[in-house]
């Protein structure tokens, strides 16, 4: 080679590396995740605290080697999702791994740990959350941003290192989905039985509650029986061609069985797993959560042909292991909307040759309400739109002679909520969002961004409870002081869309999806649009979002709505570092009995929420008269069942603040009307008055000049 | 066996077979198709003639067994589709093979023979004029009805019959289609190249006009160089990793090498087929067509590196042959919406293992139509705006003077159209329908089924032109005398629809689909839907349905819009045996330039037909104030451009015909806005005027009074 050609070579190369170097700074926006600034503070001062996390952090690393002598060759990074057993997004003190090993309080988050370094994935309504919970050890990512898990473990490690993690805590489409990611970074993801941070934990680790008993989900709030449900499912399963199905969401064993629990925040589940087959029912919980009532419910004295069997928890491995001698083929819950699905500890446990990888038969079955049901829900919704009066009434007269903060309303609502008939719970982590807060969309307040709420900005607040007959969910914006008229012309595009999809009337196989430019129209018109979806399926006395109803124009749902269904219609405005409006309702389908001249049936909806609006934050400029008629409507409603409710609670102040806020606005003057209609040229009938006092006047005055 | 029981037994099966025969009258409803009540009188007199029709159904026959000792055993059924080689659904007077087997002169339809009988398939609306048409040996099914093809065939034939069809006519997916449906009934479709009707038409056959000389579309209209296209298709194959495309559309083709041409109607093409590879331009076509000017526009010289080898029409098929030795992977048409893809034939001549079926990429360079044709669109729709204004207005002065039809006014509305500068011919068929024709979406008169129009119910116009700068598609819907309270409100909620989805503003990831429903809304509310698609891309001067723009709710479309896609939104409403209403405006979109938080455009439509709206018909009430100023908006752009163009054109009587329909109505008044948010209490300055005059009287009273 000659020196030219050395020369050259070399100047291609480094031109290469250059051209390289620059792609991936372009690619990989925010290598080192979320700027934490109090972390760049305590380096410059080499102030790092220690703290128990840290010790945890540095115990978990120890595991991920000594893993090795135990289950096959170490491992280099593990992940750990905010999941349990069930993939429930909020899980019990027990099974809240990722708090223990990192300190932060949020849920849908991922972390991973290498020997060099940690990092967790979340939500950008937790990152501040998170800044200020999380030890400098943690790095923080956007959930879906740039920087996937996959990324930043191929940037810690070298190539083909293994990386744990547990299968029980990952839905099998995912654990599909980053073993795929991985590969392509040449890693390997490795399945790790016994979970780290269990190890770890041990002693500490809080039991399981003793006195968690299952409570009977009685006929009158249910309205059928589970063995009429169970025999539903079973006629479904045969005709998928399927032997037995692997129930794994707590929310569809509960309703399955009529069964309801506390074993998890916010929806009042078991944690348990069952099996269904065409012969037996099988029901893997702790022994000490059964009562006489529940042997009695379930019938587990197996007298009868329908039977449960109950068994222990852990029992479900060795039973899959055994049973699918017999059962030919077992449905395994794919992933559906919300529902992940089974783990893939269950997925894989199952021969794959036996697998029928198919959406729960159950998601169906409960999604339609039966009429019990509904009119649980309705009345869920009244003692909880009464409890909203209650709280809201009593806070608005408190407000100016109290100091308040976001976690202190907060508790108020929740007390408010909580002392209802029949309350049970709440069924979300209640979202009280001031100023600059609201602007994220489902901000969740807590000890570490906590800040004082006056009346100078708007103030949102998503909440909802656990009512023996039903399950609530509900957003509303208020403002205490004077709004700007851009935060009116906000609220009122935002109201306009929930107006309008409460009014709607579709075909029946209109797909949901294809209803989202309804809500939105008036917020796109603002040159806006908000991050979530629009809708999603709830459950009575059960999971706040529930499958298979998803209203949202990037997704491409295959499900119809159908009568009984019961979903969550929200719409929002959300202003960078400067306010946010959010209002949502439960709405209702209904069929009108009409139908297409192809035989269609025509649905409707219709509000089961029953919360006033805020009428200082409504520009009736921006509302038609058919927008107003609406509201008015909806009012009405307001005031005759929430008004009853408070009247028979006795709590009068919380009446009239109701009244106040739902006072009946003019559709249209008639006059005005006829008068537009006829050229503007007849005179108004309301001006009469003032013609005769004018008349009076002068008269008076004439009189006064006379006498003299 | 005792005679109770033999009884027993006889009443079980009369029973059974009573059940049976129900079930099968309730499932197969209509299973002899469209009850035919000529047919039936004929029937009972024996009073069927013999036509020029039966004879050819007759050699047809003899056709489907004389076949047999060419190209293998003989065929038992033949399926002959409405379209040519191209997949048109309209086609040339030679390519009329249907309409010369059986009469019937609609388009969009199948039929099939067999020894016994003869049916076709047809959309709803050209029921009645097949019906008026087709002979007494035809049967009439309506496509997607409860009978299909291969369930009338499996009535007709025995097992294992073949079938056969001729492959050119059919598109590759739906042979398929046809292919698995005939196997499930045991039936066998069987590839028939040389098609059995120009067997029989033979010599009576018309010959191809000798005078149809290709058409240069020069770079002020088309915007862009065909090299410059070409060169772009070049990219976009490899880019999919083919060497070669083989073009079947003749729009395509039209829209690749800017060429246009008559030789099918309604759509400016020339019946040809086009080869793209990377190195090499092959265009089959009949070398008559070829002038001196299409010469040095393709550069048929190919002195340059991009030139187009002229090839005869039939060498496609050797040349794929030849080619395929060469080409390793080529992109074969496959369907995209309304685009059927390429046809059987096509896509068998290449062997399976080079075969990339694609969606043309061609369409999504077409869709996008550049600022030449983006302004060509806008002056051909005021060109087409005018034209309707001229016709509209002459028929109203002439409307009772002179006895009108369909047939009639769509005489004189394409004369007026064809009279215009530029036009080049109509975009699709004249839709002329009066009363209850109005009530069936798309219906096209015929000398069978035209009617007389009087005043007394709702008229609907649906028709468009080609102009050299581009292609025009609008209905509306008019009436002479007075209308109704229920048509008023028909029409304005489907006005209403429109004035919305001319108004949207939207992320441009939503799907075309996900808008439907802004458009349907207030058609929903009334309790009724239309059957069509609402919206679809249209070319310029090219098809008037032009593919991937499709805004249908049933329809799961994955293409979006883009800044200067055109397509064309309507709304109907059908009520049975009554009246109809249909609005439809073609629409550009814009880019508001303005983006979401996550960096999304968002997007904005432009109507730009401008026809006006028959003010009769709208019913004030039901719009909003909003809805109001789109529509004098709307009204405020006609006056101005298309009230220039008739200025220009100096027809006067059309003029104020237009400035008749496109008066300014009041959207709202502001003192009274004013006076019901201030309650009603305070004085209205508009009655000033009037207490002025008040006090005036008065004062002269007192003065008269005061001067004595």
């Amino acid at each position: 080679m000659t020196t030219a050609k050395w020369i050259g070579t070399r100047i291609c190369h480094i031109l290469l590396v250059l051209c390289v170097a620059v792609a991936v700074a372009v690619a990989a926006e925010m290598p080192g995740g979320y700027r934490r600034e109090i972390c760049q503070y305590r380096k410059g001062r080499q102030m790092q605290p220690t703290s128990a996390y840290r010790s945890r952090l540095l115990a978990m690393r120890e595991q991920m080697l000594i893993r090795a002598t135990l289950e096959g060759p170490e491992i280099y990074g593990y992940i750990l999702p905010s999941t349990d057993e069930h993939l429930n997004q909020e899980v019990a003190t027990r099974d809240q791994r990722l708090l223990y090993l990192s300190g932060y309080t949020g849920n849908r988050a991922v972390a991973a740990v290498t020997q060099g370094g940690a990092a967790i994935w979340l939500e950008h309504r937790f990152v501040q959350q998170a800044d200020g919970e999380l030890d400098c050890d943690w790095q923080i990512y956007l959930a879906g941003g740039n920087v996937s898990l996959a990324d930043w473990l191929a940037g810690q490690l070298h190539m083909n290192k293994r990386i744990g993690a547990d299968p029980q805590l990952v839905p099998h489409h995912l654990w599909i989905t980053w073993e795929r990611q991985l590969a392509d970074k040449f890693l390997k993801l490795i399945k790790i039985n016994s979970n780290l941070v269990d190890m770890i934990w041990d002693a500490e680790r809080p039991e399981p509650p003793k006195d968690q008993v299952i409570q009977v989900q009685t006929l009158d709030f249910a309205g059928e029986k589970w063995e009429d449900k169970v025999n539903e499912l079973r006629r479904r399963l045969a005709h998928l061609g399927c032997d037995a199905m692997i129930v794994t969401s707590l929310t569809e064993i509960a309703y399955l069985l009529n069964i309801r629990g506390t074993d998890i925040p916010y929806t009042p589940v078991v944690k348990s797993f069952a099996i269904v087959s065409q012969e037996e029912i099988f029901f893997y919980v702790d022994h000490g959560k059964i009562s006489l009532g529940i042997d009695l419910h379930l019938r587990t004295d197996c007298y009868n042909e329908n039977c449960v069997k109950i068994k222990k928890y852990k029992q479900i491995w060795s039973d899959i292991r055994t049973y699918v001698q017999v059962w030919k083929r077992v449905l395994v819950p794919g992933p559906c909307v919300q529902e992940p699905g089974a783990s893939e500890a269950i997925y894989s446990a199952v021969p794959a040759k036996n697998v029928v990888e198919h959406i729960s038969p159950i998601i169906f079955m409960r999604a339609q309400k039966n009429s019990e049901e509904q009119e649980g829900m309705r009345m869920a919704h009244i003692r909880d739109g009464a409890a909203i009066c209650e709280a809201m009434s009593n806070l608005e007269t408190r407000f100016y002679t109290e100091q308040w903060t976001e976690e202190k309303i907060k508790y108020e609502l929740e007390l408010w909520r909580l002392s209802q008939i029949h309350a049970k719970g709440l069924s979300l982590r209640t979202v009280v969002a001031y100023g600059e807060h609201s602007a994220l969309p489902y901000y969740i307040s807590s000890n570490v961004t906590n800040i004082e709420v006056s009346d100078q900005s708007l103030l949102v607040i998503e909440s909802g409870g656990q009512y023996l007959e039903g399950t609530t969910d509900v957003s509303r914006t208020f403002i205490f002081g004077e709004p700007t008229r851009d935060m009116k012309r906000a609220y009122t595009a935002v109201l306009a869309g929930i107006l309008h999809i409460s009014d709607l009337i579709f075909p029946a196989s209109v797909k949901p999806s294809g209803l989202d430019s309804v809500v939105r129209a008036k917020v796109w018109h603002e040159m806006t649009d908000y991050p979530q979806a629009t809708g999603h399926g709830i459950g009575a006395y059960g999971s706040v979002e529930e499958p298979p109803i998803s209203v949202a124009y990037g997704q491409n749902s295959s499900f119809h709505f159908k009568q009984g269904y019961f979903f969550s219609s929200e719409s929002g405005f959300y202003k960078r570092d400067d306010y946010g409006v959010r209002i949502k309702n439960v709405l209702e389908v209904l069929d009108t009995g009409k139908t297409t001249t192809s035989g269609e049936h025509f649905l409707a909806f219709q509000s089961v929420t029953l919360v006033p609006y805020e009428p200082k934050l409504i520009d009736g400029s921006m509302l038609s008269s058919d927008e107003k008629r609406m509201l008015n409507k909806y009012n009405a409603k307001i005031r005759k069942q929430i008004g009853d409710e408070l009247k028979r609670l006795g709590n009068m102040k919380a009446f009239y603040w109701m009244m106040n806020k739902t006072r009946h606005i003019r559709e249209y003057l008639p006059e005005d009307e006829y008068r537009a209609a006829m050229g503007g040229t007849c005179p108004s009938h309301a001006h009469l008055p003032l013609l005769a006092l004018t008349l009076m006047i002068l008269l008076a005055f004439i009189q006064i000049e006379w006498h003299p």
